[in-house]
């Protein structure tokens, strides 16, 4: 019977208790989170024996694992407190680099896993908690972090596939390429839109379609997580936010000098690209 | 009983011919194309009670209307012809205002109305062809065109929702705006990601979410087409990616300088657009 305590019942820190709980002869699983209606609500879950609003009254040596899972600053201000609670603690923040080198400073790092699970709900809290949010989803961990051999085990019960990747730099280059990146150009077709609503006084929504739609949803999600993971993971988002403006620039000339040739093997690179990326995401679900 | 030609059996023009042929006792419908394979498709759907390969067959003073269901500099080439072929011409490009000034070369351009449904599908042809693809979708027109008064009758006959703009230059803005401009940032995003893979020597496909493939969607649309849609519209579509790079910078400068509040200011102007182009779409619809 493992021990766990997960720091943070707002979704992802409720769904992974709940998928515990699917194995009550394995895991116990205790919560803590300041914000009573988040505790509240985990606690309807019954994925929790017990939860507290505070961690000061928590005694060092009952847990086996805590489980942060908090927003990244949060983490690393509680991640040394946490690794007095038990021997284990791992995290589940989307950007790596900080993290990890708050764990580097403290002699005791070996017993801290960062890892990422890349599940996650436009809703933001326990609300939408799910034991299933996990399921088939890709579970993040860095290579060189002894304590993830500890920490693999109960991941694996989520239902979630474990990832690794080489490095926590490396995870957070490629979270700017896939998530954080994307998530701004997704904004920027948004506010642009907006800002020529603006400045040509007309109305244009009822002239956008499905594509306009789909491009511009990620401006509904939450605020404060993204100000914070942008720019926890700042420098690697503006490099790939260079690329992106490099496209739109070979977009631009070649428009403005009429080169047809190049605007078409422009829109071939990124038809291929496409392809190549729908390729490598079969491949990898067909192992 | 009205005697349709369209010219050019697409997607476009086949669906067209479908949703008339839903009133077979009000149009008799004739097709064009000189794609073979188009147009045995096209005869297959029995929406055309006629179809030939070529225009040189056909005799002035059959037909109550021509429709260009072509690309717009088809249509534009073609225009001159039509006006000889029918009293009434309309077309259903995408960019308005090269066709608009071909036909204002004509002491005939009365006769021509300028007209854009707002429908289409990923799958180009009349493969994908539809009774119903024009049920509740726009279909623009523009102010000024006396032919339009013959023409939104047949219309009306597809299910669509006709809307007026105030001239064609202010259609292709709007187009720029809600669609073209769109466009190529779905292909930056995808451009930009496939470069960093390359740069890199990293495999990021397996770690993309839902949120990366709606971005990039648009990646996947026939080339030819956007080439030309692109090109016709280039100015609009410049000035509109100057506002799209004009919001990237300002992502940058504010991660840059690490103004988390300047963040989060521009991540609420985004989400703000989000909600009021939300509540455009649902007020128009609600009329």
């Amino acid at each position: 019977m493992k021990r766990i305590l997960v720091i943070g019942c707002g979704l992802i820190g409720t769904s992974f208790a709940m998928a515990l709980a699917r194995y009550p002869s394995e895991f116990e699983v205790h919560g803590t989170d300041s914000n009573l209606r988040h505790l509240q609500i985990a606690l309807q879950t019954s994925a929790f024996q017990q939860v507290f609003t505070t961690t000061e009254q928590l005694q060092s040596g009952y847990y086996d694992v805590v489980v942060l899972a908090i927003p990244v600053r949060a983490a690393c201000s509680f991640l040394l407190r946490a690794l007095e609670l038990a021997p284990i603690v791992f995290d589940v923040c989307s950007v790596k680099t900080s993290i990890c080198a708050t764990a580097k400073q403290s002699p005791e790092w070996e017993r801290f896993a960062p890892t990422h699970p890349m599940a996650g709900k436009s809703e933001e809290g326990p609300q939408g908690a799910s034991e299933t949010l996990f399921e088939n989803k890709p579970w993040l961990y860095i290579d060189g972090w002894p304590a993830t051999l500890q920490v693999l085990p109960i991941i694996l019960k989520t239902g979630a596939i474990p990832i690794r990747l080489d490095s926590q730099h490396m995870h957070d280059t490629a979270m700017a390429t896939v998530s954080h990146g994307i998530h701004l150009v997704s904004l920027a077709a948004m506010s642009a839109y907006g800002r020529a609503v603006q400045e040509t006084g007309q109305m244009y929504a009822h002239l956008s379609g499905p594509g306009f739609k789909d491009i511009t949803r990620l401006s509904e999600s939450p605020i404060a997580f993204w100000v914070e993971t942008l720019m926890e993971n700042r420098t690697a988002v503006m490099h790939h936010l260079l690329r992106v403006k490099a496209v739109l620039n070979d977009f631009t000339t070649a428009l403005e000098s009429e080169d047809e040739f190049r605007l078409a093997e422009l829109l071939e690179e990124a038809k291929k690209f496409h392809e190549d990326w729908q390729g490598g995401r079969e491949a990898w679900h067909l192992r």
